[in-house]
């Protein structure tokens, strides 16, 4: 399939590392950033106010690697990566759900902002009441500091 | 970026008209489904057990067109493809929260699966505690039946 992207990330972090660092002292919900939207895929943006959280499909274009476990932090057990947000997966395709501040003609204010500088945005898509499941489980997570 | 199928969806479903005509008398939440993982990425599957919900990312291979605009139903107004869940969108990426029933070897049975049968499953990811979204609004999807 074919897949280009519709727009790009900007946000403080420019390594893993420096995410690792800021979660430390910060909650991921506070982290600052924006989505910029390439201009010819703008008019696609119309309606997008009033959702107060949206989905962000995006490329982990820094990963090289294509790995079927993953070692979280905060948890030293090798883990099958289809149980983690490990960005080392058969493809490399992220997913986050931000929350939307504002919008200033092809930009998006938003904060949960989790993702590198210069990460290629793949789609947005409105978050809904469908995607709340307020009696989830959450299998080895729920043993770890999250 | 390079993207490879990791399984396949099995669904009652060989149409869009086929979800549209079960919706009018079923929730979406009972539908009921099979997500086949290839063997290979099988060894990616552990650790799965314990998780109640599934992001499941996937490929709209039915869909013919890379649309800005769509016209969900229960709505008749012409939306902005980003504030919208169609198929028809310029990367061809979709995402549903499915309710993860049962594992059986490379097989995950599922409800809430409103994908076509044939569906190519791009990735598998846990559904976490940061992804409940408890005080979200709904932007135009308020104002009509969902």
């Amino acid at each position: 399939m074919s897949i280009r992207p519709i727009g790009v990330i900007h946000s403080p972090f420019q390594s893993r590392e420096d995410i690792k660092k800021q979660r430390q002292t910060h909650e991921v919900e506070d982290f600052l950033g924006e989505l910029e939207i390439f201009k010819e895929f703008e008019p696609g943006l119309k309606d997008i106010d009033g959702f107060s959280h949206l989905i962000i499909i995006f490329q982990f274009h820094k990963s090289k690697q294509r790995n079927l476990f993953a070692h979280p932090p905060h948890d030293g057990k090798k883990r099958g990566v289809f149980s983690t947000r490990s960005p080392d997966r058969p493809n490399a395709i992220g997913m986050t759900i931000v929350r939307f501040l504002k919008r200033k003609g092809n930009t998006l204010k938003a904060s949960g902002i989790d993702m590198l500088e210069g990460t290629p945005i793949l789609d947005i898509k409105p978050y809904t009441q469908r995607d709340i499941k307020k009696k989830a489980s959450f299998g080895w997570l729920s043993q770890t500091k999250k």
